[in-house]
């Protein structure tokens, strides 16, 4: 079994998840309970807050915990709904689904919804954010890394280029979704001018059904419940899955530059591997070029010979994962990143992903290459 | 250690969910994902929903899989806002908050929010619901057992009662949150004429972070993302919460007769001790005359002496974990259910609730109550 599909799923820490399990037996009563045994709880809760807000280099009330990237996702922007006027939200059109559909629905209470275009190599300049934004603009959204092609955004860029178009007008929400992000590349979310981003645990090996969402402005939630997280985000709180997130982020952060540099390599060798077969293209073409500008960690290409699903499908039958693109739109037949950069729909519809993750081999990406050309042979 | 609440938080199953975890160690791809590892991990993911469906006497297609009850709350009422049309919702005045306060910030979006009043043992009647509703009310949401007095709220009959109101009108959306009712009650939501109800893992014995949501009725989700859980609940699927939700819920329903035999017998014996405390009322008074009426596992009162405030600390001092009430309102100071229930002030501020689970023992509350007597005495 050879497993390139990290960015769907990483490979579970087993060690971290399973401490994180047994801590939060020990100390299993609900944090906002009164006694004893929930203050306990709660003292554990905060000091695994306090880590990811110092990993972060933040301050721990910026750090709310949610069950994942959707969560982190929708909450900023359903917070709109708080205030009774309606205004225009400003997406870019390589967004994952879960901002690209979640505006797309806001449309139903009035909301106007922008789209900011991404250049031919998938990229969102601040500059495009600038000329798509109207003055009734009240929130942007732009991912740090594309989830398909692996696109590193300049957030910091379009943030300060907000912040000044802003000044003396009404401050703009900057929200990003940094799933692919955080703990994958350098990424300092305290010297960027985001408001809010969201992270998902499982792409670092935590469990499903965390994540936090980092928010350094406040915002009316239009979540309501128990008034957990601040207020934020309603529910009691998963003290396993917190642990686990503080735990595997802790484990990434400690290990960036090793764990980046291995992937540049690993990276490289892919590219330099792929480039030799006829007919394969990669998404965008000038991917090995820009390689500097992409995550180490994910690779989209095409071959002529056969689409997306049936190369899956063989690699799946000989022992290796890849994907078609993101999981989480597996079940549609469409590709809005790559209709947004304009690829042949042709390609479009070879397009896979590759992606790697810390404990990938080189050795697996070989067998990858190996089998790739036999299947190519075979459907030649 | 003496743990009585059981309510917040039940005690973890530590086999059936460290035993869910190694599967899902086992099963870690993306269910979404179109290779053999996320076709595998699909599998098991459906068929712990299959055996969930079983258990409630359902399809597996009315399952979806939340992360707790607080989502399974606010997913069939954001639903609502998916049409363009706003309209009223009429809640009990004795509802969780995850459903109290996201009805009031509806009135944000210009939702109508009606209140169904409980009568003075906590109890809403069909009769209360029919004469709330209004002729432009869509959704209604009454609780199945409240969380801090325990009163069975008569469910089937408000169903029944709605269903016939909207003979060849425009059906109205019934919701139940079924948080405290599920695995702890008989309780047939087949037979009843339920749309939606909401469930949470961490009540009997799962990890936080996993629920599910019963729905019967297709709506359209205003939470938006990769499309999973039929659409309703975007966010990649937690596996290792489903599969121990599953167990525990299995091993709840199995042993559902002798659960609520012992709890039945346990809270017997604690209403007669506390009956004998002079100044002790229980919440609504009738309780002790009502017993069939009320969960087994919940009961509340006040003493004359102390706060409920002062008198959890007492307890927890000595070892002791009870509530003043639910622990998602632990950070207000309003009691809005005992206040529907018009109960005096002063017996609202001095209200604790203790609730029990299926390993609580006999001599444990033999232990609170001489407790509860030692404490009594150093305050009089």
């Amino acid at each position: 079994m050879i497993y390139l599909d990290w960015a769907a799923t990483a490979l579970p820490q087993e060690d971290i998840i399973t401490e994180a399990l047994k801590k939060s037996f020990e100390y299993f009563a609900n944090p906002s309970a009164k006694h004893f045994m929930g203050k306990e709880a709660r003292k554990i809760l905060e000091e695994a807050r306090s880590e990811i807000a110092g990993l972060l280099n933040t301050v721990p009330e910026h750090i709310v915990f949610t069950s994942g990237g959707t969560e982190g996702d929708y909450i900023p922007m359903l917070s709109l709904l708080s205030h009774p006027s309606t205004c225009s939200i400003a997406v870019s059109n390589i967004e994952h689904s879960a901002v690209r559909e979640q505006a797309d629905i806001m449309k139903a209470r009035g909301y106007k919804i922008l789209q900011i275009p991404a250049d031919k190599n998938g990229f969102i300049s601040a500059d495009a954010v600038l000329k798509t934004i109207d003055s009734d603009t009240v929130f942007v959204s732009v991912m740090a890394v594309n989830n398909e092609t692996g696109a590193i955004q300049p957030i910091a860029e379009i943030g300060k280029a907000l912040e000044e178009y802003s000044k003396g007008k009404r401050k703009i929400h900057f929200h990003t979704d940094a799933v692919q992000a955080i703990g994958k590349i350098p990424f300092d979310l305290s010297k960027t001018a985001v408001h809010s981003a969201s992270f998902s645990g499982h792409k670092i090996g935590a469990p499903r059904g965390i994540g936090f969402l980092y928010l350094k402005k406040n915002i009316e939630s239009f979540i309501r419940g128990g008034g957990q997280e601040n207020g934020i985000r309603p529910g009691t709180e998963n003290l396993a899955g917190i642990l686990a997130l503080s735990g595997c982020l802790k484990k990434y952060y400690e290990n960036l530059d090793i764990y980046v540099s291995h992937a540049k390599k690993l990276m490289d060798f892919l590219i330099d591997e792929l480039s030799g077969i006829a007919g394969l293209s990669f998404i965008p073409e000038a991917r090995p070029q820009l390689k500097d500008k992409f995550s180490p960690w994910i690779l989209q290409f095409a071959v002529k010979e056969l689409t997306g699903e049936v190369l899956v499908r063989c690699l799946s039958e000989k022992g290796i994962c890849i994907s078609t693109g993101s999981a989480c739109s597996s079940r549609k037949q469409i590709r809005p990143v790559l209709e947004a950069m304009k690829i042949d729909a042709k390609v479009q519809q070879n397009s896979v992903r590759v992606s790697i993750g810390p404990s990938t081999q080189k050795k697996e990406l070989e067998v990858f290459v190996k089998t790739l050309k036999e299947i190519l042979i075979e459907f030649r």
